[in-house]
């Protein structure tokens, strides 16, 4: 490990999130609230602890995999603990563990939240929560990146360890580039939204909260009932929209601005997504006309905002699903398993890693049919490795695995079945609500203190994809170090 | 496709399913009950029918993977529609689907039942309901195998499409041979098992049923209350013991009968079989204890008897677990998914296969940690080909994939959710009780005729392991076909 180059990595972390936190300052500062202070002791905290650590000399810039993975794990807890602060500060949320918790869900662009009255909260913490998402949803090292000049080859590294997706690569062959390419699609298309909100109807501050909680997939709101408060069939429609959009491969967003618009239905992963999104609005349209809903518009308005909100794995609301037949609650959490595109901000499994599990399984089947035949698996005509193959089988062990052993720690504190399993897929999926107590109108306070150490971790190994926080974990991560 | 050889294999099966059903033909007899002459028609419906097939003139002895696959899934389909004939020509079962569901439930060995009063159902039939789980247990197609002396070379294929785990081999270099071994094994401690329950005050024919129940780890009893009715700490301490006994890969005992005893700890499978068990009743321990029972000796004694037998994938119960706190609630559904042992006469994922999915998983975290080793899984010394691997890896996700497909149509009846979902994992691990409705107290006569068809169909899936049915499915299976 080179320990130095990590640990200055991490200083200009801290700054960066110093400059992302000014908005919201400014907006206490506007509305005279008391989270002003709050904000402004924190960023001097980052400000000074960023600089410190960023002064360290650094004997030699290698940057291996391992490297890169301990830059986003550590960066994360450390962005995580630091954006808690100015909740904690302000008195809004007075335990640490719930701020962290509200912190840790706003980066993993979660959502899931531990506050009982959003609506009591100060304007200015409110827009630094949905703030984060935006951040946390395209990364704050990719972030980080592409506004720093001297990005080199060995950023690829981080860069991969922090995207979604089995294989996350390069648009154009410098990384620092790539990273301006992705965010200069993301800021568009996020103004973009705000203008439609705005539209719509939307207060500007509620234009901005809703596009960040979008673009981000993480899905905080700044009203209780969420978008189902505004009770605004266009708000709802544009919002619905885009979220299907930004759970699409961002990559797929370049090709287009190249011309290139055949990459779209092209892109196996974009077929099963929007094939996958049609079913189930349609399943749950069925299951929901005549017993939940009476009218055919009905049935399709909500079951469209919920798909689209959970498969994205953003998390807003505009009906309480709870109250939904078994059947289709049973096709939401299966979404916020799957989750979007990889290169997207969605998160959960993905949609590229489903289908290269299915053409595995299937390939098993040919191999007794035909056991002489040749069996490689395909995506978009190109063969993929067996090593990449490997990794994608491996990765969903793991996720089900930390799905079980955190459902067992949930269990522990005793709340019902369906709460403790979904409250644990929703937040490894960086989805927010989940069923029964997690569910769209509940929240997370009543949780104990071990479940949301727990959830919060699993919210960080979800939206990292669980080999950096596991690397990390690792003893023999750590037997070579260099200092 | 070699037909012919497949339906004259297909004759043999159910020639030897009218000799598995006489000793129920005489019980019934004995006991003068009306059910003696359902089993009248069935044996002679059966002799006729396999006679005439067995007749074919098969062209070619040429046995490929994929006829061996289709001998094991239509030979399973077969004997279970033949073996519910009994329930229903003597009216106990009035409806062909329930008799059916009873009847794949019992050779597939999942104990899962749809009668409501148990003890009012003739004795003969009850005997033909648990030997089912005693042929399903090791295998019907293995039977043959033990039994007809033209076992050939090609014969491996079924012997492999029916024997549970990744990699089942042969003891002996010939299958018969080793065939007639695993069943020896199988009978004498069967045997052992009835003598000790008949000691233990067990009446002979409850010693019977439960000794098949035991042996198939299939849980069907003759007591509505199961085990628990007899509230015999022998006769639980006896049942426990073996279950665990059943659920340990047989090759294991041919190793001990030939001395090498050292085989069962060296073995990594027999070790984290022994370690999950042991930690599961310590933490069921420290969950009940002083909440549901207030003596460590009553905790220790619920708690033993339900973990070795959801393990095992049994399903015997001396209490209604539906009561325990949700910690070890959810304990018993993760062992649910585990399973025993590969090789053994337990259902579900097997520990071999956890066991690999772990070292396949933790490969990956080493590859970032040292990019440049070389990575193999090895198991018990022994490098694991990537092709098994990958094998174990896709049987996974396959599993999971077919457990959410059949939560999701076994949802559209609308019971609770905890139900439907732990219908379908005790019924593809051929357990037998889940939680809620499906209970141990409960049973499967509220389902519906989808839910039924579904369960039924996922009790085969499980038992076969998946590709046996998945490649009767596929269509290319049936593309060259040889009449």
């Amino acid at each position: 490990m080179n320990i130095r180059l990590i640990v200055k990595n991490l200083g200009y972390v801290l700054v960066i999130e110093a400059a992302c936190m000014l908005p919201s300052l400014l907006v206490s500062l506007a509305c005279g609230q008391p989270d002003f202070t709050a904000f402004l002791i924190t960023i001097l905290l980052l400000i000074a602890t960023g600089m410190a650590i960023s002064r360290i000399r650094v004997e030699h810039d290698d940057l291996y995999t391992r490297d890169g993975f301990a830059i986003v794990a550590l960066g994360w807890l450390l962005i995580s603990v630091f954006g808690a602060l100015p909740f904690l500060f302000s008195g809004a949320i007075p335990r640490f563990i719930d701020a962290f918790f509200e912190s840790v869900s706003g980066f993993t662009t979660t959502g899931s939240t531990i506050l009982t009255d959003i609506e009591s909260v100060p304007k200015g913490l409110l827009l630094w929560r949905s703030f984060t998402h935006w951040i946390g949803g395209m990364g704050v090292l990719v972030l980080t990146l592409a506004i720093l000049p001297s990005a080199k080859a060995g950023s690829l590294h981080i860069m991969q360890a922090e995207s979604p997706g089995p294989a996350p690569g390069k648009l154009v062959p410098k990384v620092g580039q790539t990273a301006k390419i992705l965010y200069a699609i993301y800021i568009a298309m996020t103004l973009v939204q705000v203008i439609l909100l705005i539209i719509a109807g939307l207060p500007v501050y509620d234009a901005f909260i809703h596009a960040f909680g979008t673009a981000g997939t993480g899905g905080f709101s700044n009203m209780n009932r969420s978008v189902g408060e505004y009770n605004n069939v266009a708000v709802e429609i544009i919002i619905t929209v885009f979220m299907f959009i930004f759970g699409v491969n961002f990559s797929l967003y370049y090709q287009g601005l190249k011309g290139n618009f055949k990459a779209f239905w092209r892109d196996e992963e974009f077929r099963f997504y929007t094939g996958t999104v049609v079913i189930a609005i349609a399943l749950i349209v069925i299951n929901t006309l005549g017993t939940v809903y009476q009218g055919f518009w009905d049935s399709l308005r909500y079951a469209s905002f919920q798909v689209s909100s959970i498969i994205t794995t953003t998390g807003y609301s505009t009906v309480d699903f709870n109250l939904w037949p078994v059947f289709s609650k049973a096709i939401l959490v299966v979404l916020m398993l799957v989750g979007a595109c990889a290169g997207s901000t969605g998160g959960a499994l993905k949609c590229i890693r489903i289908v290269l599990l299915f053409k595995a399984a299937r390939r098993e089947i040919v191999k007794i049919i035909h056991p002489r035949s040749v069996h490689t698996v395909k995506i978009g005509g190109k063969v993929v490795s067996e090593e990449a193959l490997g990794a994608v089988m491996s990765y969903f062990f793991l996720y089900m695995a930390v799905l079980v052993v955190s459902t067992l720690i949930v269990a522990l504190e005793g709340k019902d079945p369906v709460t403790s399993v979904t409250a644990v897929i929703c937040t490894i999926g960086n989805v927010g609500p989940g069923l029964g107590v997690a569910g769209p109108v509940g929240n997370f306070s009543s949780f104990s203190l071990l479940s949301k150490i727990v959830l919060s971790v699993d919210m960080l190994i979800g939206r990292l994809e669980i080999l950096p926080v596991l690397v990390m974990f690792s003893p023999s991560s750590w037997k070579r170090v260099n200092i």
